[in-house]
């Protein structure tokens, strides 16, 4: 029996979009899994009646408090011990569910994952993954995208490990390339952080490193299928590449290719170096991001992607 | 009499396009320019009666080398005495030319600069400054694109200034707005280097500070003019928006905004914070893009732009 944790509280559009998220999540996962759904549960009756779905195939676990998307992150998730994040997370940790999902309050979901689960022994700083639409049809992987804003050489390089393993159990792309984002391909570019972590990732045996990629030559998928960056970096790539979507859009242009930017067709982000599979969702999910972050968790509970991590840095 | 430099032979198809894009730039400059070529003379005059122009409408000083693409910048620029990169720096210390363009080596570019005309008094470091599409049909800049990949916050508070200064006098917009660029708008959002930076910039009377901005909106024009970045960030935004053009051009799309992406309606980049009008224009630059990065260098000279810079560091 797999269980998925939902925070149907989390999100701009909660719990109506959760809930739909759920409920088409429950057409597509395996007949083993439960999905566990934490929030107000008079409301989440009230939407499963509205999308004529019996709630009573859900497990509802009733929360009474909501982190608000402005709320402080670290005091929120201790201060309201009774919201959906909160008690979800303690559910995690005290292995009640297998995972846990949400589109809230992202800094919350992070705070929650340090206070009750925690970092893998090993694990220098977790980070958390995007995936992106390439033009062979495939997607690649870029991360950190937001989590650590200030790395470390070191740091880069464990990013490079954990996309590694996320890509290849995920994805199942056996020998995943992981190349290190930076300002030219030549070994000698970059800054002082970037330099430094193309040393340590040169002869490396732990994963198939690629070199250094130039952020005009991530899209084609030549080169790589990992990106590692620091948090900063990552995280203006992933915003401008959102930013193509719109753009698109905007100029009425309907690309087959500039679609698949949307993010609505990833699910959500995992955070990666951490002890349970936790992905978290786009603030204005839809109800199909939501199915798609559960289909995501469901995933990685099966590949059992914790433990390959795991067994990864206690080599 | 002004005299703008070109280097005749910097650039993959140097001299061809140099020289065509010179020819075309004849066209449009004022009766008082003149355009002042450094190269082999012999094929600059071959290039001339190839396209059947009068090549004694130019000033051709000839030189007997060449700092090629793959050259050591700072070496080749020292130890290649007669190259035209060379020559043609030792002409603008000279003050025999009013500013130099070469869409030749980056690097021997910049060294050229720091060794002949220096840096502005009070300049810390000088930085390359790109314009880029927004979807109002005007363009934005964004600072540093590459020169400096570690920045201090100071760095980047004086790139405020330095792109201010440009975007004022060069496109004629009166208090033009500066944004940081950042991973969230909220004052308290950023690494180390952003977060002090917001602190500088935030009540400053040097320019008008819009606040941090994010990757995803930076082409909309509705909160910046100017764009400010560490050169490392600045270069990978630089390089993605660039693939966006091709991405849409491999799509087939056929969109007025994503060709405005291609860099050959820009000019060239031009060094801010030197004592003397230095654009540098892309390797691959067509004929027309030597033609717009000559009349940018025109129009740099004209406003008097280095001035404007020394006498705001001075207040």
């Amino acid at each position: 029996m797999v269980r998925i944790g939902i925070d149907a509280m989390g999100g701009d559009f909660a719990p109506k979009n959760i809930v739909l998220g759920a409920i088409q999540a429950y057409a597509r996962i395996q007949p083993k899994t439960r999905l566990v759904l934490f929030g107000d549960k008079s409301l989440i009756d009230a939407e499963c009646r509205e999308a004529g779905f019996d709630a009573a195939k859900f497990e509802i676990v009733h929360t009474s408090q909501v982190i608000g998307m402005g709320d402080h992150p670290a005091k929120a998730f201790q201060q309201k011990s009774d919201s959906s994040i909160t008690v979800g997370f303690h559910a995690l940790a005290n292995c009640k569910i297998d995972g846990f999902a949400s589109a809230g309050n992202t800094g919350a979901m992070l705070a929650g994952a340090m206070y009750t689960v925690k970092s893998i022994p090993g694990i220098i700083r977790p980070a958390i993954c995007s995936e992106y639409p390439l033009l062979t049809g495939k997607t690649a992987f870029l991360l950190d995208v937001g989590l650590n804003v200030d790395c470390k050489p070191d740091v880069l390089y464990q990013y490079g490990l954990l996309g590694s393993i996320y890509v290849k159990h995920m994805m199942g792309i056996d020998n995943p390339r992981v190349a290190l984002l930076n300002i030219g391909e030549e070994e000698e570019k970059g800054n002082l952080q970037t330099k430094e972590a193309f040393k340590m990732m040169q002869d490396t045996t732990d994963f198939n490193f690629a070199g250094n990629i130039e952020a005009n030559h991530i899209f084609s998928g030549e080169i790589a299928d990992v990106i590692v960056a620091d948090g900063f970096v990552g995280n203006v790539v992933l915003k401008q590449a959102e930013a193509m979507y719109v753009l698109a859009k905007e100029q009425g242009i309907d690309s087959e290719y500039f679609n698949r930017f949307n993010y609505e067709i990833y699910g959500g982000t995992p955070v990666l170096g951490v002890n349970a599979p936790i992905i978290i969702g786009h603030g204005i999910s839809s109800p199909t991001a939501i199915e798609n972050m559960i289909l995501q968790t469901e995933h990685a509970i099966k590949v059992r992607l914790v433990d390959k991590i795991t067994e990864a840095l206690d080599k």
